[in-house]
């Protein structure tokens, strides 16, 4: 497919083009801060960029009109319903979070929350010193999962770790905890990409990474 | 309820106990090597000795015909067949583990299993210097869950540690762990005497913890 | 050794009991909230109450002139102060964590600490629901070895755990952790028990548990 | 400098490649299995290959006669006894680990055994699934720090973790623990390149990265 790139030249950006290169994939466009570079017509945006290019994103979809999966930590609730109107015209897949693993995680939680009423909840994260969101887009996401509750979230800054998602069940006898581990951010390009084969003949609508794990 | 103890002076009989004291139940015999003290009937019988008593309770329980809890770990699969035979005649509750925790952990393993084919298994336990079997009963029955296919066992025994259980699923880009933590003996007693108050008025079979936490 | 013990109610005080009481020593004095029954002259007071009961401990100290091993958690620097001057007329051991491993974990934290600079830090503690000060004592001791930089703590508080304590480094390419899990509270009175018999012949002053541990 | 890489084509030759050619360093003379090329004399040789190759490494050192920094893991004694004849006549630095937290995860250990007599000793290593040996070069090295005790050392393979090692420490009321992860191949890199720097001018003798590393 020939795709455009928004945040090309940031961190998780790099990982794209080189899994994307690895599976044959055409890079067309890519986008930067002070950087436009156009070959062709892409038939797929992705965006791995920062929420300050947000609205940027969402003027070029608008114009090309084609579909999108964006890869953004840090938007906000604002952005999502931006998000979820321009999804009547196009298909987009959003997540916080790309990995399968994690999509594994929220759901193994989802099962033990069921089971484990009154028991303390703690969520923690550990990332990379770089990382300018605290808590990850990821720890908000299981977050969601106790929103009918109590939980505290707890973030860790540590050299250069890809990132650590950890949910703690404490009660009164025992501790059951489940836990994700990202060994490097290939395995988010990986996701990307999955998620850039799903949506090409998608109808409109708002997809998760969820739906892209889930529906295979 | 009144209840007779095989192995009341070891460390898990002492817990047991307790909480069944701490909950009206009154211990009318008691039974351990060189050890025989019996004030009156008991209405069920709990055994957390060792496998060396195991003729003697399959002897007892045939005599006085009360249903029986069988905690002790390192059983081998005659002893097991030898359970099932007896469970035509009264109810059994059999585990090598009694913690509720536990229980939970061997479901999300299942669920974790069926989404992450391809993916290398790890089963890692620890436990007090003074336990005698290895792997503990536990990780045998998380390896049951991967019997169709490959999973190394690892075991440690560091000071005092009540039990630690760790399963792992490696895949080319992340890992995912389900860990369990008992923080005392005293989760396994409750866990007995949850058994216990099943039990007490079901039909002749041979049931797991399973049965006994999903059951409710 | 002839003892009183303020907090004799608490979790803390039920197990400096156990423990005292096995190595032969004698409960004389016994303070709580609403408590106080007294049946001889104590040669050392033991506190393992809260801040709350702080003036009456000095006040009863000042009283009576005998040692004091005190272990409380969440003093004040004010209260520290207060035990600074009364420690020129008593000997005082004064400690937030009374375990032996704690003191490793500060040993092997100050000699990793002059190795790795420039590597981030992280110190997280996880303690039983039921812990009123957040972060720990402990916590607090170990950020006063990273007092000159920057470090970030965290709290999680899971069912009934006895008290973990982690501090990473993080580097561009690795982590290191040191971590100290005790088992139970046990471990803390067997440390008061070492400090009370480290003290009862020492001179005025105000001593920490390192210096009851390594001045053996 | 001029550097020759044995064991080009590997995972660790490609990441000394990148790292080396970063700090301006050229590659001269590559060899893998069924490959040499040649441009120019090597001031220096890395090996990074497997046991199979080392007959073929102290041949071509002994020919050329340029120091050698070594980072094979799975050699035999009798294979650390050929390098050390051979650093009668030329410099070697060897280890099974060439990264700067291994060094210190190593020297905290050595500080802990001192002060934990009679705690249980536990060595855990966790890699990918690709890794050969089993255990670890860095468990043998931690390993011999207790060779006058008892230790148990437990091997976990899963996906493509870089290299994970724990050692802990367990007491009756308490356990320590200290790990260190590698995050990506890239740190053995770098520890190669700063063992390459220190002995370019050094003279003959073998050895270690604890040299490298507390000679700075």
């Amino acid at each position: 497919m020939k795709y455009g790139l928004i945040g090309s030249k940031g961190r998780l950006g790099g990982e794209v083009i080189n899994v994307f290169s690895e599976n044959g994939h055409n890079l067309v466009l890519e986008v930067d801060a002070n950087h436009w570079q156009k070959n062709n017509d892409p038939e797929i945006l992705i965006d791995c960029s920062l929420p300050e290019a947000f609205p940027g994103t969402i003027k070029l979809v608008d114009e090309i009109k084609v579909p999108l999966v964006i890869a953004v930590t840090g938007l906000t609730n604002e952005n999502l319903n931006q998000l979820s109107e321009l999804s009547d015209k196009i298909p987009v897949v959003q997540s916080f979070n790309f990995s399968t693993g994690i999509q594994i995680l929220l759901q193994l939680t989802k099962i033990a929350k069921e089971k484990l009423e009154g028991w303390d909840i703690e969520i923690s994260e550990t990332h990379h010193r770089f990382k300018k969101d605290k808590p990850s887009g990821t720890a908000k996401m299981i977050e969601q999962i106790f929103k009918d509750g109590k939980v505290n979230t707890t973030s860790l800054r540590l050299g250069n770790v890809p990132g650590d998602h950890t949910v703690s069940f404490g009660g009164l006898g025992e501790v059951i905890s489940i836990s994700h581990r990202a060994l490097s951010r290939r395995t988010f390009a990986e996701g990307i990409l999955r998620s850039a084969e799903f949506i090409l003949n998608k109808n409109n609508g708002l997809y998760s990474f969820t739906d892209v794990v889930f529906s295979d």
